[in-house]
C-alpha cells in the first residue's frame, strides 16, 4: 500500500490545500464580516478591555501550540522539519476549517457571521484535537493523510463537543473530556485502522538522539509554563479564573515532581527516562482541566497532579508495550499516556467533585438528574464517539491515493523537504576551499 | 579592500561603542527625565492601565526581535553567535540612538525630554529597520560596518517616517511602508554600493545544515506567533485594535498555508524548501500592517496573506537569482522577498482600501486631495528615500577603516568570538582522560 | 567521598521527593484553602483585575526561570538534560517548600492558609535563590545534594528576607539584596564547604561546544527580554511600576552594549567571549532591582547598567581565577560575577539614592535613623547570613549518603538519565538497515 519514493505523488498536497484556500476565500467573501464598530465610548472601552483580558491568554496558547508542541514533537532526530511544519500546517488548516464549520453550524445569524477573537479562540481549541491525535501516527503518515484526518476530525469534534457541553451540560472548562480524551481515542482509532494487524518493528530512525531529546524537553517546558493560560482562558473572569490558574499551577507542579519519583522508581537502574519527563510533567495539566474552576480544596489539585503523573509514567512503562503486543496498536508519542489516562482520571475526579459539591451548582444542569451522571455520560460519549470516528477515519486514510510514505522513508524529512546534502562538519577538506578563497583575495 | 585576519582592526568596535555610551550618558544626564509622579489617585490608575495595556505587547515585540529574529538569522551554520549577538547589539544601539534623535528632533519641550514606555516603543520600531536591512549583507559585513549603517539609517528613517506619516498623512499602523519597505530598499542599496559589481560566489560556509535550519525555523515560528502584537500595539484601543489583531491572524494563517502550496508547486520534485517556509509564512504579516486597522472585510486579510506568500515564494524562486545575475545584487536573507514585495502588495492594497472607504475617513487627511494618492506617494517616498540613502550609506561602508571581513572568514564566528577549539564529540580519546580521572579518584 | 558509579545510591532521590510530596499533601489537606468566592460583582471585578494585572508578569517570570535560566545552564555540552531537569525540579520543590514555610510562619490566620496568586509569586521568588545558588556547584553535585541545599536555603532566605525588609525596612523591590546577593554568597559558601581545599582541575567535559554555547546564549536572551517583569511585578501599580520597567529596560540595554565593549577590550585579540556575553548582558538587571522604583533620573539607570556590566566582565577575567587560586573557591557559572558584584553595586547605588532622596520618603522607615544606613545594614545582613548559612549547608552536603557523583561522571548526563547509545549519525551502516527494510516492503 505504501508508495515507492520514485512514484510518490507530489501534487496532491498543494492541490488539496490550494482548493481549500480557494473555498475558504469564497466562504469568507460571502458570509464573514466583523462586528460593526462601537458607536459609543463605553462600548469602545468594553471592546478594549475584552482584548486586554483575552489576548495575552490567546498569545500564550499560540506559543504552546506552535512552538512548545512543535518542539516536543522533534524528538525524532531526522524528522524535525516535518514535525514542526506539519504541526504548524495542521494548526492553521484545522483552525480555518473549524471557523468555517462553526460559522455554518452555529453562528448563522442574519446570513452573516461576525468574527471576533473569541470565535478564533474556539477554533483554535478545535484545532488542538487534531494536533494531539497526530501524535499516535507521527512519522508514518503523509501530510495528505494528516490533512484528511483533520478534515474528518474537526466536524466530529464540534458535534461531540456540542453534545457533551450543550446537550449534557457537562462542566469541562479546560477541555479534559472534550479535547484531550476525544483526541486521544480518535488518534488511537485512526492508528488502529490505518496500520491494522501489522505490528510495526522498531524503525532505525525512531530513536531520539541527545540533541533531539533536548529540543523536545524544551518544548515540554514551554508547554508546562503556558498551560495555565490554556485551562483558564475560557473561565468566568474573577474567582473562577483565579482558581483555575492556581489549581493548574499546583497540579502541574505536583506532576513535575511526581514524574521524577515515578520514573526513577520504575527504571531498573534508577535513572530518569526522558520520555517520562517530557510527558509526565504535563499530565497534571491534562487531568486538572475538567475540575480547574470548581470549588474544591487546593489539596485536590495537588493530588490529581501527582496521580496523573504516576498514571502517565506507568502507562509508558507497562500499558503501551502491552497494547502494542496484544492489540497491535501503534501510539508513536504515547498520547494514551499523556492525554487518555490522565484525562480519564480527571473526568473521574470531576464526577467526584460534582457529587460532593453543594446543591446550588446543580441549577445549571438541564434536567433534574444528578449532574455527576452527566459528567460520566460525557466521558462515555467522548470515548465512544472518538473511537468509532477514528476507526472510520483511519480506514479512509488507507486509500492508496493518499500517499502513505514507504517504510524506509518513515521518520525522514528528506521525503518532504529539500535537505542540503552538505556534510554537517565540512572538516579537513574545507581548508582546501578556504585556501583557494584566500588565494583569490590576494590577487 | 577586505582586511587580512592578522591585521584585522580589533579596537574599533569597543572604541565606537564606548564613545557612544559615554555620549548617551551625557545626553541623558543633561536632558532626559521621567514624568512627574501623578499626584492624584485617578492619574495613578490611568498610568497603571496604560502600563497594563502596553507592556504585554511591548514584551511580545521584544521576544520577536531578540529571540525570534535572532534565531531566524542563525540559518548560517557557523555564524550563529554572530547572528544572535549582532542582532542583539544593533537592537540596543539603534534603540538608544533613536531615543537620542527623537529627543532632539521632536520632544524638546521646556528643555527636558520626558521618557515613557511609548517613546521606548517608538524607538524600538526605529531599530527594527536596522535589523531588517542587515539581512541583505548578513555574514559579509563587520560589526563596525553594521553600527555605522545603523548610525546612518536611524535618522533617515525618522525623517522619512515624519514625511510619510505626519506630512503626507499616510495611514500605516503596522509599519508596512515606513518600516518594512523603507528598510528593505535601504538594505538593498547598502548591499549594492558595498559590494558593487562583483558577483559573490557561493561561499562554502553559506549553506545551512539541518540543525541550523531547524533553529531558524523555530525563529520563524516565534515571529509568526507574536506578529499580531507588533501590528496592533500602536492601534487605537477598542475596535481598531481588535480588528488589527484579527486581520493579522487571518493574513498570517493564510500565508502559512499558501507558502506550502506555492513552495511545493515550484520545486521540481514537489518537496518543500525551508527558505520558503522560513520567510513565506511571515509575508502576510508584512503586507497586512498598512491596512490592519482599516474597515475592510475579513476576506481581504485572507486574500492579502495568500497573495503575499505567493509573491514571496516567487521572489525567492525567480527574482532573487535574476537580480543576482543582472544587477549583481546580493540579498543574503532575501529581504526583498519578505519585506519588499509583500510590503508593496500591502501598500497597493491600502490604496485600494482607502479608495473604497467611505468619505468620512478622508477628514483626517491634511488636504482635499484624494487620500489614496497620499498612500501611493508615501510608498514612493519610502522607496526613493531609502534606496538613495542606502546607496550613500553603502559607499560609506567601503571606508577601509571599517574592517570588512576577509572573504574566507565571511560567515564565520571565529573572526569575532573566542571559540573553544575542542572537538564537538570527544569520542574514543575521551576514555583515556576518563580513565586517568578514575585512577586519580581511587587514590 | 565521591561514590563509585556501580554503587551509586539510586533510591534516595525518589524516597526524598516521595516523602516530601506526601507531607505536602497532608499539609495542604489540613491547612490550605482558597479565599471564599466574592459575593458581590464589585469584588469579582477586583479579583479579575488583579489576575489581569499580575498573571502576565507571573507567566513572564515562569518563562525566565523554566526556559531562560534552564537554557542558560546548558552550556555544559553533556549536561543539558541534567541542567534543564534539575533546574525545573528545584524550582518546583523550592516553590512548594516555600509555600509550606510561608504558610507556617506568616499566614496562619484562623488556622487556615488562604492561597492566592500573590503567595505563589512570593514562593517563586524564594525558589529563585536556590536556582541561583546552584550555579556555584553545577555539574559536581547530585540531585539529592541540591535538594538538601534547597531544603536548607529556603527557610534561611525567608528569615533573612523578613529581617531585611520587614525589620530593617530596606527598600528592595527587585530583590537585588534579598535574592541576588543572598543566593550568591550562600552558593559560594556551599561550594567552599563542599569542595574544601581541593582545587578542582579543569574537567574534560566542562568545555562548552559551539552548539551548547548557542543554546545558552538563547537562554540569556530570554532572560534579558523578560527581566523587567521580574523587577516590576511587586511594584506599586502606576508611576512606580512604570518607572521600574523603564529603569530596568535602560539598565539592561546599557549592560548589553557595555559588555561588548568590556569583553572586546579585555581579550588579547579583541574577540568576544561568550561567557561574558551570557552573563554581562544581564548584570544591569541584577543591579537595578534595588533602585528600580526610586525617584532617580534615567541617566542613573544607564550608568548603573554600564558599570555593572564592566564589573561583571572584570570579575570573570580577574576575580574568578584569583578566588580559585587563593581561596580554592569553585564558582562553576560565575555567579559571583553576575549576582554578587552587580548586586553589591546596586546596593551601594541604593544607599546613595536614599541619601539623595528628599525627606518625605523617610516616613516609611521604622525609626528616625537614616534610611541609607538601613540599606547598608541590609546588605551586610544578606552577605553575612548567607555566607554563614551556606558554609554550614555545604558541610551538611558532605554527608556520604547524599551521593556526590564520582569525578569522572561530573558534568555527565549519563549518570542520571537513560541515554540512547545509538550514534548521532547512523552513517553508512544505516543504508544496510534501510536496504533490508526496502526489501521487506517489496515482499
Amino acid at each position: 500500500m505504501a508508495v515507492p519514493p520514485s512514484t510518490y505523488p507530489r501534487r496532491l498536497l498543494p492541490l488539496f490545500l490550494g482548493l481549500f484556500q480557494g473555498a475558504l476565500l469564497l466562504f469568507f467573501a460571502l458570509f464573514v464580516t466583523y462586528d460593526e464598530p462601537s458607536a459609543q465610548a463605553e462600548d469602545t472601552n468594553l471592546v478594549a478591555n475584552q482584548v486586554y483580558s483575552t489576548f495575552p491568554f490567546f498569545q500564550d496558547i499560540q506559543v504552546m501550540l506552535v512552538v512548545g508542541l512543535g518542539l516536543l514533537l522533534t524528538f525524532l532526530p531526522r524528522y524535525g522539519f516535518s514535525a514542526l511544519t506539519h504541526n504548524f500546517l495542521l494548526l492553521n488548516f484545522s483552525m480555518q476549517w473549524a471557523l468555517v464549520l462553526q460559522g455554518l453550524l452555529q453562528h448563522f445569524h442574519h446570513g452573516q457571521i461576525h468574527l471576533d477573537l473569541h470565535k478564533l479562540l474556539i477554533s483554535e481549541f478545535a484545532a488542538v484535537t487534531v494536533l494531539i491525535s497526530v501524535g499516535a501516527i507521527l512519522g508514518r503518515a503523509s501530510p495528505c493523510q494528516l490533512l484528511v484526518m483533520a478534515t474528518c476530525e474537526i466536524p466530529i469534534y464540534l458535534a461531540s463537543e456540542w453534545v457533551i457541553v450543550t446537550c449534557l451540560g457537562v462542566l469541562d472548562v479546560g477541555g479534559t473530556i472534550t479535547i484531550h480524551i476525544f483526541s486521544c481515542y480518535f488518534g488511537l482509532g485512526v492508528s488502529k485502522a490505518l496500520f491494522r494487524a501489522t505490528q510495526q518493528p522498531l524503525h532505525p530512525k525512531e530513536t531520539p538522539t541527545p540533541s533531539s531529546d533536548l529540543m523536545s524537553l524544551v518544548g515540554t517546558l514551554i508547554l508546562w509554563v503556558f498551560w495555565p493560560s490554556f485551562v483558564a482562558v475560557l473561565c468566568q473572569p474573577g474567582d473562577a479564573q483565579h482558581r483555575a490558574i492556581l489549581n493548574t499551577l499546583l497540579a502541574m507542579s505536583a506532576s513535575a515532581i511526581t514524574t521524577v519519583v515515578a520514573s526513577s522508581l520504575l527504571e531498573r537502574d534508577g535513572k530518569l527516562s526522558l520520555g517520562h519527563l517530557q510527558n509526565g510533567s504535563l499530565a497534571g495539566g491534562v487531568a486538572i482541566g475538567v475540575v480547574a474552576d470548581m470549588a474544591m480544596p487546593p489539596v485536590a489539585a495537588l493530588a490529581l497532579g501527582s496521580l496523573s503523573a504516576v498514571v502517565c509514567v506507568l502507562g509508558f512503562r507497562f500499558l503501551t508495550p502491552l497494547l502494542g503486543r496484544k492489540l497491535k496498536l501503534l501510539d508513536q508519542c504515547g498520547i494514551h499516556n499523556l492525554h487518555g489516562l490522565p484525562g480519564i482520571l480527571g473526568a473521574a475526579a470531576s464526577v467526584l467533585a460534582v457529587l460532593l459539591a453543594s446543591k446550588d451548582t446543580s441549577g445549571s444542569q438541564p434536567s433534574q438528574l444528578s449532574p455527576a451522571l452527566y459528567q460520566a455520560a460525557g466521558l462515555a460519549v467522548a470515548i465512544g464517539a472518538s473511537l468509532l470516528a477514528g476507526l472510520l477515519t483511519g480506514a479512509t486514510l488507507r486509500l492508496p491515493c493518499l500517499a502513505r510514505p514507504p517504510e524506509r522513508l518513515c521518520f525522514d524529512d528528506s521525503l518532504y523537504f529539500k535537505i542540503h546534502d552538505q556534510a554537517e562538519s565540512p572538516g579537513p577538506d574545507s581548508s582546501a576551499e578556504e585556501g583557494a578563497l584566500a588565494l583569490k583575495e590576494q590577487v
